[in-house]
């Protein structure tokens, strides 16, 4: 489907014309992030957030961790809410009140399952592995079954969700129109800087690795 | 106090020897940041994690919104979870498992409370966007009552906080150094971009606004 079905929770409330419930708008602000921000529930009621790089399968969200991590650990089959953001540009008004930023959120709710099978949890360690570094994974030195058992991996469906986002410039209101100060937009960009090879890789002459288009 | 003491809560576990609870430290790293993540449990025990602008004012962190938003509405004197987390670098290493990101991120808790005086509103919105913009507010068209009533603001002590950090190459297995595959670190920058102005701005000679060294 290719709309996900608004709930009490992913209703968007506040500015609710920047929502979307598109699954591909999702999926592409999912892709489009190395990290996420996971919320859980500790015991003695308290909440954690952690930030943490996720990955996509389908219609699943994927993150990993040492294996005794609390975000891996203490999320399964534990309500969480995960918020991945990015921030596109600083929207500069003609008065406080209308500043804004432009973005792309997209907030899921859910519960995380173990992903135990080593074979699996290779396949989607190599498909994190793609997403930051397209075809690296075959050059690497191969994971072993220590490696495989440390890494705790778990994953969760994307079928509470919503996204939201804002871009365009500042809607001002009409009577500040003339007000004497610059109003617009100032992007903001991330990006890749200069690789940085380490003191192994001298006269080896290899490649740095290939990245995904922006940062 | 220069040093926060951890708490079982702040007290870093998983990666202890990159976990710094120095005031400074942690206050650049709230500075630099633009977004932060707020954790917050719903009623029906339901964890939420939204993002939102931040600025801070010496040991308190603030955030605003709508006043009825609901992580301005319903966080105050409710127990609250924020990280923020920026992201400097991919690190390539030549194992899978030996990957990482650097980083540097600060984890707090707290129970935030409401500003309600309008004073003192007016002049934390300030010290906000003079974070974002230094000397716009004088420039901006006066903030009014309904604005000013309209804009929730809470602000919470830093007091339970811990910083989480990394940077520098890859730390591979000694075996591994070898291993015919780049390795290194990928810096990840974030700039501003051309300022764009809106159509309001035609021919009248505005400068764009200042902006803080970095995105």
């Amino acid at each position: 489907m290719p709309q996900i079905t608004p709930t009490n929770q992913t209703r968007v409330v506040r500015g609710a014309k920047r929502a979307n419930y598109d699954r591909d708008t999702l999926h592409a602000i999912i892709d489009a992030a190395l990290i996420c921000h996971v919320a859980q529930i500790l015991p003695g009621n308290r909440p954690l957030v952690t930030p943490t790089a996720h990955w996509r399968e389908g219609n699943w969200l994927y993150w990993h961790g040492l294996s005794s991590a609390r975000n891996v650990a203490a999320t399964q089959a534990q309500p969480v809410s995960i918020n991945i953001c990015l921030l596109d540009g600083l929207v500069m008004a003609r008065s406080a009140f209308h500043h804004s930023i432009n973005y792309r959120s997209a907030t899921l709710f859910g519960t995380p399952e173990p992903v135990t099978d080593p074979a699996e949890k290779t396949r989607q360690l190599e498909i994190f592995l793609d997403k930051v570094s397209p075809e690296r994974w075959p050059q690497l030195r191969p994971i072993n079954d220590s490696e495989l058992k440390a890494t705790g991996l778990v994953r969760m469906a994307i079928d509470e969700a919503s996204a939201k986002m804002r871009n365009g410039p500042p809607v001002d209101d009409e009577a500040d129109h003339d007000w004497p100060v610059w109003a617009g937009v100032i992007p903001v960009q991330s990006q890749w800087g200069s690789p940085e090879p380490d003191q192994y890789c001298t006269d080896k002459g290899l490649d740095h690795p290939r990245l995904p288009g922006s940062a």
